[in-house]
């Protein structure tokens, strides 16, 4: 399931990130063109044009990019950060789907600061006030931060290296252990290059091709409104929801903990469906984080993901296993991948290659497509060049000249950007094949020739459609350096490291192009974006492996199927290298001819979907549907109970459940995820719950009582 | 623990019945004159000269009493009596707390000929509109009905003649298992005596006395104002709120159903606060009955009721166990009333004697100094004499003279109540030795003789503090009809029958009383009352022995300690009326020491809380303290979560909470109850739960893991 992670951030950037998006207007086949900036994006309005913004700001002062990098922002970011770092690993190390917190990181940002300010105002010492561009230096320095716990692959590539994931894979002479020094090594080398590589091109991305980064101009709107007088008032009132919902989440994660002596124990192995259910992973497990990530999923991700579940464990399996001893030699066992675990593992990644290219093309598509359309238009008018102030058009708004104004008066020089890049390239070539000594430093140039071209494609992509092609960039590395390295040269651990440095690039770029919209959009100075990014990400660069490594030493059973934190994408991204490297030989029986199915299924129904258009978006996802085939179905009951209350809470009061259902999903997602801090020290410190609830049937009952009764 | 069954009742009727008066005028020692009409009755206002109810209704007209009694009166009358039967029978063979359901049978007997009347009205086929009358005549019959339930003694002296509750005391000689048939006879001969009794004194009572009774009234003014337009709007909501929680509660019902492999298993049995917890009871079991009985009782019970489970349960039972080996016998077990569990049941029986003791010489001086009170300045006046015409005085109200005016419309004649009373008697006299040859005719008579007189005392006094000691006057005849028997002539059982007979007759003397108030407000004929009462005790009679019988049959260890229903009172009663027959020869070490000190604390806490007046309501009620001693406190927890929430509920919007709080607890009451119906089929269809949730410690769960394994 080599993909499967970046499936998820797919999922994530896609999906969750621009869940308005993603709802309203399903159809990326209509993404191609620009004129897309005035459509509607869910509660958010796009066109800023009809009201102007900016006149009711514009007796605010906009700070100097200097006083816009406080010391209260930064710290105020790295406690955030730590927060959706454990979030974001919590969630890479069970299911691997993360929803976006940028709506919480800017509520909590927000309100953090807001808090400290007003404490100094009561006592006079508030020495500058709390302003929209600070509010969007902490959001911008988290997200870069907690993207970090993404892209650093601890759910995937990076700890699908480990002995413990390739014990479970047919290729286990390879492997690189975890350890601290050379992960926080590692990132600091690869992260910052996707950084200078887009920078000379923010004039062309946002003010000449004017390109919608629809997460970016939500966040954006979202911080607007916080700082106009109303929009504080029911940003406050979002975070009293958020916290009532925290404290709850918190609490009852807490409160669970007591149960679940083993991971067979506790509400997280409830059989509410029945027992036979269950052996099919079928259950709602009570974990707030799913309901949250539900509830801020769009309705189609979760009934995808809920098809795939009923499709694969509901229906496949159970139909293959009948055909064990014929398909597959009898008693491997669940977890052999020469056995059942093979279909589940293969399949789930035939879909999620399938998804995954169809995309690929069809995003490239766009982006040169409209590449043309930009500059024959502007062949036509004024032909830009980057990094210099063109003469407005006298038809923009006062937004836009405002905005437009402020944007290039802060620069970055591209002399600063090319040399930055070609430095940082350096010391990672030659520092990377010390922490790899399979991947050759030849390898790296090439990787470094190429990746500010793939960087482009994908915060263009990202800019025009909102999905993040991050991992399947990172799965093209592994399939063309894993080849290149061959088996015998240790091409599995090459191709993923290679995976690590093309994801770490082609990600953080889109991230910081987002983040130039949201600049542009509340006034803040590219420079200091670019500034919080920096700072945001060398604090991920610590932080998340830091996180990552308290999780490994507290679990110890990390990784391995059916505990409680599998990290399913570990195996699945290993499995690919092996897949790239080795070929098809491993498969059990009939499981090629499955794969070319399923991949072939998954781009039929994304042409269907493309195809159809607006009544496509009932058509289900075909990477959604990939992820419980190796999971099971549980979260997905879950996120569709999440869905389920955020729906009849929309039909009892819609206006209500719009302000407020992402304030509880936040809620929700923050308090499950910020208790596994304590709950991995308890770990760490021995102290292990006492109690075990078991669910036993009537029969073995029976037999436990006598046992005891003994 | 003989009073405790009465001990609930108490509770019953006087804290639940009434909680208003309880919680707002907790003095009951200031209630010994009739002055108190005019005092303010929590949220429904009693000083109705002030605004005249009668005149708003004044151009509705009043069924003749014929009219009243209609035939979809007792239709729905016989759906709520079944209802409330298994309700009410579910509590008995619990923990035996019995919420007033009052305002429930009134809610859903609105609702339901509403709801058929609408739907007629629309078809034109309506020949009689639905009036308040005909629902306090739906009113009066449940409650009629499903007293039945209580005073039928199924989880008190009737099942504490039984087999399976003699094993467990001291004295197994004599015993009388239950049979459908000789229990549905023994209701019919004793149930109508109360009724026939009390008939002649009710212009006494109502009109000359002006008697409060608190709960009819209370019932009076919910009646009267579901029937006013504004109030049936209230009253639909109300409805729609309860109803949504008793679908909440039947379905959490249904849901733990299927854990519940066992009676040690599932959510019953989850220790929430911890295993060393459990093993004392302390838990918190889920109980949406208990949580609902939480919110309906007044704080003061819930707190009193945890105090005595911490006091019993927390430290003396602890501390007595400490003793084994030297207070009593090493290895008796947990069950055995010669250890530990000796101290359980004799010093709540204490306790309980010494509260109802009390208050019955309290209730006792009141009445005589209220009679004292009435006849002194009626001799000043004109002289009542019973159902005689007297003019009324010039200075009554519309609503007084209107009313009274209706209630003296229709009269029953004197020879007719006391022939009943005589003929009844005599049957009763001829039957209830064949049915318990222990009980002699001799005694009989005695009792029909002073039967009616404690009757009166028992209405009088429950008109004026709202407080029946129905179970008090019962054990007053366990005590000396079992010490005239004497243990050699079957004593014991002789005690218990002679008890049955006595609780019912003042029981439903009071509860007529009651219905005649309710009458009196609602411009309802004593007639159609007392009809109603007839059916519904008649009803009673045959639908709560089956329904006792479904139950018994269903559930194979009623009775027995630990399990689902343990019928504590049964033991109780039992266990009275050997120390009635026997002395104290059978107690354990100290243990009579022990009851003299709880007995003495009992009477001192009273006589302070008397003491004190207004203050005094922050002094726990010692009948209530007593009622875990036996069980264990893990309903109290449940209760007090009740509490807690009514309370944060009323914190945030007092009128909301009070206008919806009766429903919301009635609604999960009632649906935890109704699903004891399906559930009690399943059982005798041999249908049992699948699974079993069971919960063990860390280290017995690592055996059962290896035992399971191999």
């Amino acid at each position: 399931m080599a993909q499967h992670r970046s499936g998820d951030r797919m999922v994530m950037e896609n999906g969750l990130d621009s869940l308005d998006h993603h709802e309203h207007d399903h159809d990326h086949g209509d993404d191609g063109t620009i004129e897309h900036e005035s459509r509607q994006n869910g509660t958010i309005e796009l066109r800023e044009e009809e009201v102007s913004v900016e006149k009711v700001f514009q007796h605010k002062l906009v700070p100097s990019w200097r006083n816009q990098l406080t010391l209260r922002a930064f710290a105020v970011s790295l406690a955030l950060s730590i927060l959706f770092t454990f979030i974001v690993m919590k969630l890479n190390l069970t299911v691997g789907i993360i929803p976006s917190l940028n709506v919480s990181a800017g509520l909590l940002g927000f309100f953090f600061v807001k808090t400290w300010t007003k404490f100094l105002e009561g006592s006079g010492m508030l020495k500058q006030p709390f302003t929209r561009q600070e509010n969007t230096v902490i959001q911008t320095c988290v997200v870069a931060s907690s993207g970090i716990a993404f892209s650093g692959g601890f759910g995937s590539y990076l700890f699908g290296m480990s002995k413990r994931v390739a014990d479970q894979t047919s290729d286990s002479s390879d492997f690189k252990d975890p350890k601290l020094g050379w992960m926080i090594a590692f990132l600091f080398v690869v992260s910052f290059l996707g950084l200078f590589s887009v920078v000379p091109l923010r004039k062309i991305m946002v003010i000449d091709f004017k390109l919608t980064y629809p997460s970016g101009t939500a966040t954006a709107h979202l911080i607007n409104s916080f700082h106009t007088p109303q929009g504080a008032k029911l940003a406050k009132k979002q975070v009293k929801t958020l916290g009532k919902f925290f404290s709850f989440s918190f609490l009852w994660g807490f409160f669970q903990w007591f149960y679940t002596a083993t991971d067979q124990c506790g509400f997280q192995a409830f059989p509410s469906l029945g027992l036979k259910a269950y052996q099919n992973r079928f259950y709602f497990d009570f974990s707030a984080t799913y309901i949250g990530v539900g509830m801020i999923c769009p309705y189609i991700i979760n009934i995808s993901v809920l098809l795939g579940g009923i499709l694969s464990w509901g229906l496949m399996w159970p139909l293959i296993k009948n055909r064990e001893g014929d398909w597959y030699a009898k008693g491997l066992g669940d977890g052999s991948l020469h056995g059942i675990q093979g279909y589940r593992v293969f399949l789930a990644i035939a879909m999620i290659l399938g998804d995954g290219l169809y995309n690929f093309f069809k995003v490239l598509t766009h982006t040169f497509l409209g590449l043309y359309t930009q500059f024959r238009n502007k062949r036509e008018s004024v032909l830009p060049v980057a990094d210099q102030d063109s003469p407005l058009p006298p038809q923009q708004s006062y937004d836009d000249q405002r905005r437009t104004q402020l944007f290039l008066k802060d620069q970055i020089p591209t002399w600063f950007a090319v040399g930055g890049y070609v430095a940082i390239a350096a010391i990672s070539t030659a520092t990377l094949p010390h922490i790899f000594h399979q991947l050759k430093w030849y390898y790296m140039i090439v990787i470094y020739l190429i990746a500010p071209t793939l960087a482009f494609c994908n915060s263009y992509g990202s800019g025009l459609t909102d999905w993040s092609l991050a991992s399947t960039y990172g799965k093209l590395a592994i399939f063309t350096i894993g080849a290149w390295a061959g088996s015998s040269h240790g091409g599995v651990l090459a191709g993923l490291a290679a995976c690590g440095v093309m994801m770490n690039i082609v990600s953080t770029a889109s991230d910081l192009m987002q983040d130039f919209k949201t600049g542009y959009l509340t006034l803040a100075s590219p420079r200091s974006m670019f500034v919080s990014q920096v700072i945001g990400t060398a604090m991920g660069c610590v932080v998340s492996p830091c996180v990552f490594w308290i999780f490994y030493k507290a679990f110890p059973d990390l990784g391995t199927p059916n505990s409680e934190y599998p990290a399913p994408n570990a195996m699945v991204f290993r499995n690919m290298a092996i897949l790239g490297v080795e070929g098809f030989k491993s498969l059990p029986k009939h499981c090629l001819l499955l794969c070319y199915i399923l991949f072939g299924s998954a781009i039929a129904i994304n042409m269907i979907k493309d195809f159809l258009g607006k009544r496509g978006r009932y058509i289900p996802l075909p990477m959604a549907m990939a992820i419980p085939f190796y999971l099971g179905p549980y979260f997905a009951i879950d996120m569709c109970v999440g869905s389920l209350i955020l729906f009849v809470w929309e039909k009892l009061n819609k206006a209500k459940a719009n302000a407020f259902g992402p304030a509880v999903a936040s809620g929700l997602i923050c308090g499950d995820g910020i208790w596994t801090l304590p709950s991995s020290i308890l770990a760490l410190a021995g102290v292990k719950p006492p109690i075990c609830m078991k669910f036993l049937s009537r029969a073995t009952n029976a037999r436990v009582d006598t046992f005891l009764g003994n």
